[in-house]
């Protein structure tokens, strides 16, 4: 299994992951001699391809069984607990469930930053970005972060023990393409200042254990402008949260899940309450989820 | 006095800054009752200004005479360690010693981020742009992060224990202002992600107390790529820095100022040595300091 995913966290856009206990996809693999990837079952989402060129695990197993070739081949049973499109991982956690589980059955022969960049590919046929913030924490849990992508440099960073996760994703579905596409190419070197200002203060305040700096550092200042429009009910969610006493709360991904740190299971069933009264308010269909962050990330179940 | 200062160290343009323990600016103040900053002499530089109105020391001692009122006023005696333009904060060593001083001299009524803020007016008068990453280090010492300027939110980072910074000044003056005039207002989206995965980085390196992560990090995809043509030698300085086992080398804030980060004083007494010979080969005039990083900052002497 792999587990749901909260990336960018506002102020982290395509570096910054954090990793759920809850959802998290499932697969069941077997190893075969017949270089071929075959996809037995999905369950869980109707909507997901079987075709292995058009399927994120489906693409991720090819890229392995074409690096180990001597014919080695895969047959995958795939059960989603993760909605595709909720913008908490999905199709990273199909992606980093697909690679851990062949690099077990290879017996671990590929390293944590091969195991990215092959699930990678399953975000690459996705999104057409392939990009690493959900997959990473998908594979080894915690906070991680992204600091260069050539090379590869993927980095854990320090999860304060308090930390809590509310996820709220309403039942609308945003393509990440889509959400990648409105963004501007170029942004004013004074927002980018804003930005890192805040990431730096982020990753300080994950170090220090420093909850209220973590809050005032999660703040979005170029990609939530843009994408805040796509997602009904937005302003009254991130509002309720902050009300209910969260550290900060955004776009988890590239949206529709709004994600809320909080410090502390009480505060963070509170805001839960809040951010689902304030969907019921408008009237939107929507999954909660409350979650510490998982440290293990992809594990044998 | 207060120390000058190495503020960006690449990735963190305009938010980070760090505080050297040489070389330092001195000031001697002196509270009256005649409403005017008045100052008595400048020594250790012929081109500083005496006039209040022109002199970032002044600039600074006439905003706390304003916010204290009771016709506050101080004489000042400065003695310039550090060269102007020189790109390690000797505006902003002026500005954190006056704005140290004055809060001394009036029982500490101003608070950490008062104190900024004064000595903030110094640079305002001296580039235009009233930045505050070398006058809070130069404040407080230490290696900090301005995370939001409004309101102000100041974090002092760890400072891994071996840290040493290597300061090579070479004897040509560039303006903060001039420096700051060409770099590009915007930038690529897809830049600053790499820029603030290396920020991130730094932060964590700095906790992690993880030398080879600090020096990944160490780079600089905004305003070096800008700034480097305007100091001679700026490539073979940084090689020499590299070849001799910096962690990273760059850009001292605006410049000509190179600094180089380095683990251990053995390694930064070869990195100092190798960046003073490529000067040398050169044939440019340089000033070369060679420092841990001050825990004080402005401090009574």
């Amino acid at each position: 299994m792999a587990p749901a995913t909260v990336s960018n966290l506002s102020c982290g856009f395509d570096v910054i992951g954090l990793a759920l206990c809850e959802p998290f996809d499932t697969v069941e693999l077997e190893l075969t001699l017949t270089g071929r990837v075959e996809i037995m079952a999905v369950s869980g989402c109707n909507t997901i391809s079987r075709d292995p060129g058009k399927n994120v695990a489906g693409a991720v197993l090819k890229a392995i069984a074409d690096a180990v070739g001597n014919n080695t081949g895969f047959r995958i049973t795939i059960e989603k607990g993760i909605r595709p499109g909720s913008g908490i991982g999905s199709s990273g956690a199909s992606a980093a469930a697909a690679a851990f589980a062949a690099n077990q059955l290879l017996g671990g022969v590929f390293s944590m930053n091969e195991t990215v960049r092959f699930a990678m590919e399953g975000e690459r046929l996705a999104s057409g970005a392939p990009h690493a913030d959900n997959v990473t924490p998908a594979l080894f849990g915690g906070i991680t972060l992204v600091r260069s992508y050539e090379p590869l440099d993927i980095i854990p960073l320090n999860v304060p023990s308090e930390l809590r996760c509310v996820v709220i994703h309403p039942e609308t579905e945003i393509k990440t393409s889509v959400a990648r596409g409105i963004l501007d190419r170029e942004i004013p070197l004074a927002t980018a200042v804003r930005q890192w200002g805040n990431l730096a203060g982020l990753v300080a305040g994950l170090y220090r254990e420093d909850y209220d700096l973590i809050g005032r550092s999660i703040v979005d200042f170029v990609a939530e402008p843009r994408r805040a429009g796509l997602i009904r009910g937005f302003t009254g969610l991130r509002s309720a949260a902050l009300a209910c006493g969260a550290l900060g709360a955004g776009i988890s991904g590239s949206g529709p899940s709004v994600f809320a740190l909080c410090r502390g299971s009480e505060t963070a069933s509170a805001v839960l309450k809040g951010m689902s009264d304030a969907m019921q308010a408008e009237g939107i269909a929507f999954d909660a989820y409350l979650s510490p962050v998982s440290t293990a990330g992809a594990r044998l179940i």
